[in-house]
Parts: C-alpha cells; sequence; structure tokens
C-alpha cells in the first residue's frame, strides 16, 4: 500500500443490514424506524443509522485492502446527508500517507450515493505489518 | 441537555454482539476471528471489531439521551487498547458543549473496562431538536 492508491467498494443499506444493525444494536430510534416522524422533520423517510457506513468501513478495512495485516487506529466521519433504505453507496478510499517507520497507513474516504452526492466523507488510520 | 450533564452505559462484547457484527458486516479478518493469528501479533486472542463500539455509540445517542430527537452530524473515534470477547464496557459521556442557536450538542467519551482501563475515545456531535 502506498501514497496515492485508491481502492472502492460498494455497499447497499438494504432490509437485511438496516433490520440486522437494529436487531443487533437496539437503536430504535423513532428517526430510525417512525417514518411519520422522521417526515416531520423534513427527512424523505426514516434516516438510515449513520453508523452503518461504519460498520461498511470494518468491512473494507479489514477485508478489501491489499493485505489483511491491519487494524483500525482511528477513524472520524462527518454525515453529509441522510442515506435511506435500500440506497446503493459506493465507498472511494485513498492512502493519503504511509509511515513505514511507525507502521501506519492513514486512509481519508467518501461514501457517495447513485447520483454521486456525497453522502459521508471522513479519514481513518490503520496499523500495517502488525 | 445541557454543558456538563454525564451520562453512562455499560455494554458486553458478547457471543450475540461479535457474531452479529461479522454476520452483518462480513469483517473476518483473522486479526477479528483467528485466535492464532491474533496471538502471534501479540494480542491475547481475536481483537474485537472496533466499530461494534460505535455500534454501541449509535445505541447511546439514539437511545439513552433525555431526548430522541437527536441525529449524529460527525463522530470520531481512537481506540486506545483490544478490546477481547465478553469484556465488559462502560461508556461514559460528558456534554462539552451545547449551541441552541445552531441546535447542536457536542459530546465527549470514552469507554473503559472492568479494570478502569480506557480502551477508546472520541467526540461526538450530534444535532438536537430537529
Amino acid at each position: 500500500m502506498k501514497k496515492g492508491d485508491k481502492f472502492q467498494t460498494d455497499f447497499i443499506v438494504d432490509d437485511e443490514i438496516y433490520n440486522g444493525f437494529i436487531d443487533l444494536f437496539k437503536d430504535k430510534n423513532p428517526l430510525h424506524t417512525d417514518a411519520a416522524f422522521a417526515e416531520a422533520k423534513g427527512f424523505k423517510g426514516p434516516v438510515m443509522h449513520g453508523n452503518i457506513l461504519n460498520g461498511f468501513l470494518s468491512f473494507f478495512i479489514g477485508e478489501c485492502l491489499p493485505e489483511k495485516n491491519v487494524l483500525i487506529h482511528s477513524q472520524e466521519i462527518k454525515y453529509l446527508h441522510p442515506v435511506y433504505k435500500n440506497e446503493k453507496l459506493r465507498l472511494v478510499a485513498e492512502v493519503e500517507n504511509v509511515s513505514e517507520s511507525v507502521k501506519v497507513a492513514e486512509l481519508k474516504f467518501f461514501f457517495e450515493n447513485h447520483t454521486n452526492l456525497k453522502i459521508a466523507k471522513g479519514k481513518i488510520n490503520i496499523g500495517i505489518d502488525l
């Protein structure tokens, strides 16, 4: 992995992911589960949990990089637009820096939807060659 | 919610959470799933996925605050120590700032284990009174 390397992975926030996240973490906040409540707040429907995207990032780091010998050190994410059920999302990530001496790689990423609207962006630092 | 308010919630990274996270997000990285691999890297066993903690944060924000009318705007987390299966974790959060004008609250948080070792810390900004 070297500076400038780019990766992308596609995801869908489908019923399996949405219901599975709620079953697992028990976050039934009405904004995520009550269509009438969400619409009264100006959304088009229930807003998908932002931390579903962090689950996708776990998969990306753990399974989609050229090496498996990695561990997340820190991460940050900013949610820019709501995500609704069944939206197709593309995660686009780029290596910003690799420090061989301290065995850390810094990546920046964003998620975009099918209209290329960036719905979230952030950074993630990982340990490499553990 | 006002500056200085403190909250705490307890979690356990049990089999249901660990297996459920893997089933949902498909992150089977060997550091998380292969005890021999993890031990060869100096860990006591498979390291729990850091993003399980972000799922706990989703529950905390969505379900444990005094009001339900909230939405995460951004969040950051730094992992300080590995978490192993069946560890009991306490999330401790404190409101750092509330801006009524822009309807945003800033919280800082940490997770500690049963020996009071801080295993992760971070910040989370939420929209309130949507």
